[in-house]
Formats: C-alpha cells, sequence, structure tokens
C-alpha cells in the first residue's frame, strides 16, 4: 500500500515524518499525472499545491476549522486527502466533480468556480465564528491571478480593518490561466525577489548600533523607521499599509516551511497573509516547460507522451471566432479587443500577435473589462470583450449602466454560452440570454453555424450606438444550416405546406430543432422553423409570421426564466397575438455535471421530448 | 453681475486672479446653498469640491481633456462653470439632471451614479487616446469611499501598470454616506497625517552625511532604502508599490495648491494619484456640524434655519423596515445586518445601536456584501443585506454562484425598487424582478403595504436553505389594503361575482390596481385582483384561477423584459393554461428624471391607462 493509499482523512497525514512526507508529494503528483491524464481535467494547479494543501492540513482541523480554496479547480489534492482517492469518473456524470462539492465531503465549502469570492466567503465565516464565540480558524487560499479581481480588494479592506482572526494564503505561481497582470502583480514580483527582511535587519543592527548619532545609536533613532526600512527590503508595504501582517515569501514546495509560517500565522489571531511561491504544474516536465498556461486544464491525453488521446475534431466556435477576428482587425483599425486574464481560451491570441497594440488583459476583472470597454467607446474605438458567458454575469451592472445608458458601440463575445457540462454548474452559460434582456438598446446574437458566427460578428462591430452581444457554445462548430430565404430578420431554415407549428430555433440548437421536424413529420404535424439570428429585440416579422400558425414553439440553450420564450412571448401578447406559445430551455436549477450532450437529454433539449411535447400542446390547442 | 455669473464657460475662469478665486468660491457656495434648499439635492458633496473643481477648469482643457467625476452627485460646481446656472428645475422634469448628462454638456462623460466606474472609464479614455495618437489628458476625480468599491481596485491594477498619462484625483472626505470604512480608510488617515516626506528626508541627509559607515556615508547606503525611509515618514507605500506616483497630501480648499499640484501630475505623463484633503459640506454650518452625513443630500428648506419645507409625511417603507428589523433582532440572535455604505439611508440605524456586534458596514461593496453573507450563512448566522434595489445589480453574480448556488438563507432587502425618479436613470430598481427571476431557488416577496412588509419580512428571515428577496418602493408608505380572502398564496383584494379579468398586483401597485377595477366597472368589466404577495415562485393557486378568467393582466412596477409579467406567462404555458395575457410594467428603456408619480404616469402605470388597454384587450379576446 503506499503512503497516499493510507490516507483516509487529514488526521492520517499528521502521523508522517518528513521523509514520508517528502515521498506522499511525489505519490500524490504521480496520481494527479495518471488521473488527469485519463479524464482530463485541471492538472497544472494542482500539481502546484501538493505541499501546500499537505501542509495547511497538517496544521488545521478540517472540517472545523474552515480551509476555503477560490476557484477550486486546485482541489484535487484535497479531495485526495480528505476520502476521495477515486479519481476514475473525474468530471463525469456519477464522479468526482472538478470542484469542492458540499455533497462529497463535509471539508468542502465553497462550490463556485468563479473567481475572486474566497477572501468573503472567509470574512463572513470569520465574522459568524466572533459572533457565535466559536475559537475555530478560517483559512482561505487565493491565487495571485484572483487577487486581481474587485472582489478580493473589498474583502481585504474589510478583513484588514478587524482583529478578527483570519488566514490569507496567497498561492503566487504567477499565473492565473497565463501570466498575472497589473500593478499588483509587479508588487508581488518585487516580494518574491527579495533577499529576506530579516537577514538585512540582523546586518542593520549589527552596523548601526555601533554608530552613534546625536547622542543615542542610530539604530535606536531609526527605530521608528523600522517599518519603512522593511519594506525597502522586503517591500510588503502594501498589505501592511491596509492592516494585514505579512508572512512571506515562503517556498511552497517546502512542506516544513509552509507549516512553519500557517503555524505562526494561527498564533497570530488577527488578520494575517501568507505569501506561498508556488509553481504550476511543479514535477511534471511537459507542464513546466508550457510557457503558455502550464497545463492549466487538458484534454485526455497520452501521460508518456503527452498526446491527446482523441483525434482533433471540427474547428470549435472559439476558433471560429479568432480567425474572424483578426480578419476584421485588418479591415478595421479602431477595432480593439479584451480579456479578462483568458487571452487564449477566449480565442484571441492570433488577434494579440496579430495587433499586440491594440489588445489588453484586465487581469481577472470582468467588471473593468466592460466600463473600460464603455471607455474605450466613447474614446472613439470598438472593443470587442471575449468572455465566457458565465462570467459576463460579475459585470451586468456595468453593461447595462456604462455601456448601454451611454449608448456605446461595446461588443460583448459570450464564449460557453448555454450549457457547458463537465465543469458543473457554475461555468454553465444559461443566464445572458435572460438578464440581457432587460438592458436598453442591447442587442443578440445566437449564430447558429460558423457562417453566422463570422456574419453576425461583422454586423455586431457595425454597430457604434448600442451594446451588441455574440454568443455560442463550448465545444465544436456544427454543419452548415443554410437559409431557404429570410422573412424580414429571420432566416427560414424549414418550411412545410401548411404548417401548423412555428419553431423558433435559437443559435447552436438549429440542428436539434430541424431534427424535431422530421419526428414531427412522423406523426403528421407540418412545421416551419425559423433562426431569428438577432434574439433581442424579437424581430417584427415574428408576430404576423406566428399569427398564421396553430402553435409557436421557441428553443433556446437558456435558462427558461425570462429568455428568448419569454421576450417572444411578450413580442406576441403586445402585437395582440394570442396564439399558444411553447418554450424550451434550460430549467430554473442547478444543473450537475456532465457531458454537454448529457445534460441536455437530462433537462429534455432533444428532439424526442420537444417533438412529444410540442404534439400534445397542438392537440390540446387545437386547429387554427 | 457677481463673477459666478460672468463665467460662461472653463476658458473664463483662467483670466481671474487669486483674489478673484477666493470670491468665486464663496459666491458658488452661496449659490449653491440657497440653490439646493429651493430643489433639494446633493448639498455636501459639493460644498467639499469648489475650490478642486475650479482648479481642474483652471488646469485642464475640457471637454478635449476629460475630467471625469465618480458617482457624479458632486458635480453641480462643475455644471455652474461649464454654462449651467440656471438650478431652478435641478432634479425635476425638464430641469437639470442631478449628475452628469451628456445631453446638457459636452463637458459631462459619466452619467452613471453608481460609485467607483470612474477609474475603468478614465483606464479606457486614456487606452482610446494611446491608440489615437491624442496628446489630450484624462483625469478622475473619485471619492475616498468610492476607493472601497473592488472596480477601483481592478482599475488601479490595470492603471498602474503602464506608462500612460492618466490623473487620478482622490477626493478624500473621510466619508462616502457615512464615514468610510476598511484597511484603506486607515491606510489614509495615515497618509493625511503626515508630516511631509521633504522635511525628513532634508534632516535624514545632513544627519546622515556626516556618519560614516563601512567607508562611505550612510546617507549613500541607505540610498537603496530610500523608498522604503520614505513609506516609513510618508507611507504612500500602497500606490506607488503598485505602479502609481503619489503626490500629496493636499489642501483641497486651497486653489493654488491644488492647482500646483494637478499641473505638477499633467507634467509627469504617466499615471499619478493627487491626493486631495476636503471637508464636505464645507462654509455651511448646519453641514459642517452634521456628523451623521454632512448633508449628504437634503431635501427643500429653508437655508437659514435648514427646517424642512414640506411637512413630514407618512412613515417611510424605510422606516417601516428599520423598525421590524429592531424587533426581529430582539427575537432573533442569528439575524445579522449588513449595508453598503449606507446605514442610515436603508434604515439600520436603529438595528445598529441596538444590536452593535451584529451589524457590519462593508463600504462600497455590493459583491462583497452578497458574498461575505454567504459566509456567515453558511457559519450559522441569519444575514439580511439592505441595499437600493438598483445597487444589487453589482452582486448579481454573488447572489447567484455564491447565495443561490450554496443555498445560504440570506435575506436582501431592497429598498428604492421601482421607479425612484428624481435620481434619474440609474437610481431606479427597475431590474430587480426580471434579472432575480433566474436564480434557482431564491423567492422574492413584493409587499403591498406596512402590515405585508413586516409580515413579509419575518417569513424571509424563516426561510433558511434558499435566499429571499423583500422589495418596497421609495417615498412613503401608502394605507393597508386588507385581504378579502387567501387562496392558495394569493391574497384576494377584490373580487366581482364573474369576473372576466384577473389581475394580479404586484406590491405597492395595489392601490394603482383597485383604481383600475373601479373604472373598469363603469365599463361593465367585471375583474378579481390578487396580490400573490411573494411573487417568484409563482403561486400554483394561480394558474386554475386564470382559467376561470378571459383574461389575465399582471400589474408591477419593474422592467416589463423577464418580470413578474413574463414568469407568470410561463407559468401559464406549463399548466397548458392559454388564456390570454397583458403585462403593464416599465418598458426597456432608461427613465429621464422626474417625480415618481410623473414617471409612472409617463410610462402608462395608471388606472386610466391599464383600464383602457384591459378593456380593449378583452374586446378583443372575446367571452370566455
Amino acid at each position: 500500500m503506499t503512503i497516499l493509499e493510507g490516507i483516509r482523512g487529514p488526521r492520517d497525514l499528521k502521523a508522517l515524518n518528513e521523509a514520508q512526507l517528502v515521498e506522499l508529494a511525489e505519490e500524490i503528483r504521480q496520481f494527479l499525472i495518471h488521473a488527469v491524464a485519463r479524464t482530463g481535467g485541471h492538472l497544472g494547479p494542482n500539481l502546484g499545491v501538493v505541499e501546500l494543501t499537505v501542509a495547511l492540513h497538517r496544521v488545521f482541523e478540517s472540517p472545523a476549522d474552515r480551509i476555503l480554496w477560490d476557484t477550486g479547480h486546485q482541489a484535487y489534492v484535497h479531495k485526495l486527502l480528505t476520502g476521495r482517492q477515486d479519481f476514475s469518473k473525474l468530471r463525469s456524470k456519477g464522479g468526482l466533480s472538478g470542484y469542492p462539492s458540499r455533497e462529497e465531503s463535509v471539508h468542502d465549502v465553497i462550490e463556485n468556480s468563479h473567481a475572486s469570492t474566497v477572501l468573503g466567503w472567509a470574512d463572513g465565516l470569520a465574522k459568524a465564528n466572533q459572533v457565535l464565540g466559536r475559537p475555530d480558524h478560517v483559512v482561505a487560499v487565493i491565487g495571485d491571478g484572483a487577487l486581481t479581481g474587485g472582489m478580493a480588494w473589498e474583502a481585504l479592506n474589510n478583513i484588514a480593518a478587524e482583529d478578527r482572526p483570519l488566514i490569507i494564503v496567497v498561492n503566487d505561481n504567477e499565473r492565473s490561466y497565463a501570466p498575472t497582470i497589473g500593478g499588483l502583480a509587479d508588487h508581488l514580483a518585487t516580494l518574491r525577489t527579495t533577499d529576506g527582511y530579516e537577514r538585512f535587519l540582523a546586518w542593520g543592527k549589527e552596523v548601526l548600533q555601533r554608530t552613534p548619532v546625536v547622542g543615542q545609536p542610530l539604530y535606536e533613532s531609526l527605530h521608528g523607521a523600522k517599518k519603512g526600512l522593511k519594506d525597502a527590503v522586503a517591500p510588503q508595504g502594501m498589505f501592511e499599509d491596509l492592516g494585514l501582517k505579512y508572512v512571506g515569501p515562503i517556498d511552497g514546495h517546502d512542506v516544513a516551511a509552509v507549516e512553519s509560517a500557517l503555524r505562526r500565522a494561527k498564533r497570530f489571531h488577527g488578520p494575517v497573509l501568507v505569501h506561498c511561491l508556488t509553481e504550476k504544474g511543479r514535477g511534471y516536465p511537459f507542464a513546466e516547460q508550457d510557457e503558455a498556461d502550464r497545463f492549466h486544464a487538458v484534454a485526455a491525453m497520452d501521460p508518456l507522451t503527452c498526446k491527446p488521446l482523441a483525434a482533433a475534431g471540427r474547428p470549435s466556435w472559439t476558433s471560429v471566432f479568432g480567425d474572424e477576428m483578426v480578419r476584421i482587425g485588418a479591415d478595421r483599425p479602431d477595432v480593439v479587443a479584451l480579456t479578462a486574464a483568458m487571452l487564449h481560451p477566449v480565442g484571441l491570441t492570433a488577434f494579440a500577435e496579430a495587433y499586440p497594440d491594440r489588445v489588453w488583459d484586465v487581469g481577472i476583472a470582468e467588471q473593468h473589462g466592460a466600463v473600460s470597454a464603455a471607455g474605450l467607446a466613447t474614446g472613439g474605438l470598438h472593443p470587442v470583450f471575449a468572455v465566457y458567458a458565465t462570467f459576463l454575469n460579475r459585470a451586468f451592472d456595468q453593461v447595462l449602466m456604462d455601456v448601454a445608458l451611454h449608448r456605446c458601440g461595446v461588443t460583448f463575445v459570450l464564449d460557453r454560452a448555454g450549457v457547458t457540462g463537465s465543469d458543473g454548474p457554475s461555468h454553465n452559460g444559461m443566464w445572458d440570454m435572460s438578464i440581457l434582456q432587460v438592458v436598453p438598446g442591447l442587442r443578440i446574437a445566437a449564430p447558429r453555424d460558423a457562417v453566422q458566427l463570422r456574419a453576425q460578428l461583422r454586423e455586431a462591430v457595425a454597430v457604434d450606438d448600442a451594446p451588441t452581444v455574440v454568443r455560442f457554445p463550448k465545444e465544436s462548430v456544427g454543419p452548415e444550416y443554410p437559409a431557404l430565404e429570410r422573412v424580414g430578420g429571420l432566416d427560414v431554415l424549414h418550411r412545410d405546406d401548411g404548417s401548423e407549428v412555428l419553431i423558433v430555433s435559437v443559435g447552436a440548437l438549429a440542428g436539434v430543432c430541424l431534427a424535431t421536424v422530421e419526428l414531427l413529420r412522423e406523426r403528421g404535424v407540418r412545421c416551419t422553423v425559423v433562426d431569428p439570428r438577432w434574439v433581442k429585440p424579437v424581430d417584427p416579422a415574428l408576430p404576423p409570421l406566428a399569427a398564421l400558425h396553430s402553435l409557436v414553439a421557441v428553443v433556446e440553450d437558456n435558462s427558461r426564466a425570462g429568455g428568448v420564450g419569454s421576450a417572444v412571448g411578450r413580442a406576441l401578447r403586445d402585437a395582440s397575438c394570442d396564439v399558444p406559445l411553447r418554450t424550451f430551455g434550460i430549467p430554473a436549477r442547478f444543473l450537475a455535471h456532465a457531458r454537454r450532450s448529457e445534460a441536455l437529454a437530462d433537462i429534455g433539449l432533444t428532439p424526442v421530448e420537444i417533438a412529444g411535447r410540442i404534439s400534445a400542446a397542438l392537440t390540446q390547442a387545437g386547429p387554427k
């Protein structure tokens, strides 16, 4: 039995000696490399926190003490040490989640994969401990990348002002997905390259005590300047200026050093920041040598060669967008691009290479992405902010109040819209077409294929007095669905003579809608399928067309609450068109991790299910 | 003619000498006191920035140089100096806006009244200047309170990392609405009380140059520690650590000193922060002596006595909430309260006095309010986060991903929900019942009167496994509307025998709905009016009741897009109930400033308009 296999819970860690800990760390790394190679998942971040996680569970008493992980994709080691060693179905339906999960373990607290939240959670938990008189500790692990997010600042400002015990571990690997940007990153770099305050102070004390000035040792007269001297050689100034005790920098791959720092922090009984230096991808040479993202997340692969197990498929939606952006950039020198710490994942790498002065990584800071886009637009440029759909939720207020209220020509490109699947509830992009419905003037495009994506992106960047949104799903783009004709702004994808049912197909669900038509045909039901292309505002051609039918069905890869179906319903009512309507989309609940196809089947977004419900509704509605 | 009357634009300021500037400042103060006393408005913040605004317009060339105001309620002086001296209809329909307005002037850029946005705007505008090769300056004025918001941090991190010219003026009056909180406030206080770095350095140089250490002057050997020494005596460390040049602190009421600092900053050609100390309410003794909020915003009053012109009216929704919170606090020791820098405006003053250890002001940091509430709930408490409805938009992602996903019992109390009126488009709370519809598990209460507010607040804090929302409008609470009976969860407020129309009345619009019934009765239309009390989820009793009617009408003080009307439509469809539906609410556009009653009339939320449209729809729908 390996040492790892003997670890059933955190308590088992405490009996290990230093040599065993080194061996355990090596076992964990080998386990991670082989397990994640089999299923795919977050590899680099977990290889970076092996020793840190071991030390945390040796020093603190989870679950009474709360060990909190920001973002959560680095919690695999934590899972291994808290009784979860079956990684065979990691991120698959029925298997372990790729993030902490309260259902899996009492040791897990935060399931949300959106960055920069952990300090806020920690502040709340520490306040609860104080009010209820509990002596337990709260430890928040946050990456240097996540510190660029505004929520981290709001929390630091609150935490630092009071003397509640709370330990912040900065897991500083100089990266979020890609290298971390901004003034804070520069400051952390200064801290990292510091030679050590204690060594300097020892030297200073020795020299200066021998140097009398105005009747007293210079050391004494400079004592008031001690903090200043400390800043000069180990300029932790920023955190200490806020009121946080700073411990570090610590070698995050030395269990004993990390433990010692954590024990000091634990004794302090106030807010303290422990600065740990770690290496993303540590111990896996392929990852260590990958400058792009240190194997942040990988698909299933051969661990020895790093070759992906699946053959390269069709191009992804992301790559089509990235390609078209480069072409638009050539035609339009005023088009600039923004990303929130995800240049590569959102497909802007080629644009950045072609136009390096026209792209900005703003950090994990969606709010800043949106509000600075309003400034860029007001200054005469047309920004394209490419972001995962789920993360735009962070910038809702800025889209509404900064971009839309000021009628700024800003294009938001929402990647991973709709059901994403394996990353679980907080990665699904199933809210955008609902919450953005309320934004005056904003227009939403949901392209159904690669041709439409290219065309609609160009239409979007041509709008200079209102925000536009182009949204598309994860994974590979499907076949092309040519239109038979265009009626108003509606692309007619299918039309049966004397059709009774009008199906409004939204975006990438065109294939599902056309397959539904085939099933309905077998039941003798005749249909028309239209793709509005721009789903907000509702095209004026829709209500008159709807009025010719016995039933209207809207099919969308978005929450049913307030989505395109609701908007179509409102448009019909406003046109005094009371034809029965049925809406198909994502129910108002959080979806567990599963493949996209599995998740769509679970929620009934399949041709069989939709056809069945349409024909039932049609029977009830009767002929027109 | 006064000097002020001679100022038609910024250019006219530049000819004035120092004595004239002092006189101008006094004239502006007298103007503000008398003008704002007449109409009501933001007084304290504007009295604090008289000299600062004059200096800004003397040093920079607006509108080519962009002078940007965070939050915007302190832009009255800016209006006076840019050709807008008719304050007679300030904040009234057709008069000057209480905030910057692009429609009013080319000198105005940001209209959004939500705090902490200005640095993001400035970053975008400076980037646009860089890309387009424009030499113009960008100057952002931000209060110390607004620096507690996460967006400010995200922007500072971006601004500091590059060398684009950008001037940040921190208007430090130690307050947002109330005194600013947090570690940052403590840091700014340290900066304020500093004796001056230059003086110390001069002394140090003199002493140390005479002190040889290891063969060279100690001063030289300490030269590397210069920044550290500077931090020790003038610890601007935090901003300089980030990479911002720091100038200050400056007396913000000395025009010459502010001008001199701004000119230095202008020459610097990189990111620079000018720290100005100002006094909110300066020059108006009543304001200077008001420790609560220094007359942040006042109602119309007699400027000599400070007595309000209007008699005290009925109690406000806010005061009813505040009163009930104190009672709940006595019954439930686990109930705690949160505010984002607005303890008094949201009615938590009495709770804070009664239970000082159970209330936290988190700063202008709605995201932190929501996420720390998730932590508090997970830690065993029941937090009530009281916030203006419009500001909850800032925390949408946290409500969804932290509170709801983790099934935390957190109650959000949304004050100023619906049309607020005089503060203009960005203060209206017209989005909450739409965007919150997508949040799984979240329940929304819209009480119709004071009795219901007290009852529903108690029902809300009794829910411990899901977020709850209680929302109510601005201004005074209306009369009580007793229910005739309760059907399922629906309060029946009115029932005609054989009623054809079912009116679903949401919250404070009960009076409007009952008046609509009177008008419809005159036309021979019989109605039932129900108040669902909890508008999310839709009560199961609603669809069967709807099926008995020829028409359903939903009346709500919220965006029509995705609001309660949409939710009712979806519930009816899901119950295969295809009775015609009409929804009345706020159209999907931004509303200009006006009184609440004027704004409601403008958008057709009046009994006459609703009755007319219901009877037209009924004629079309025909009998059941």
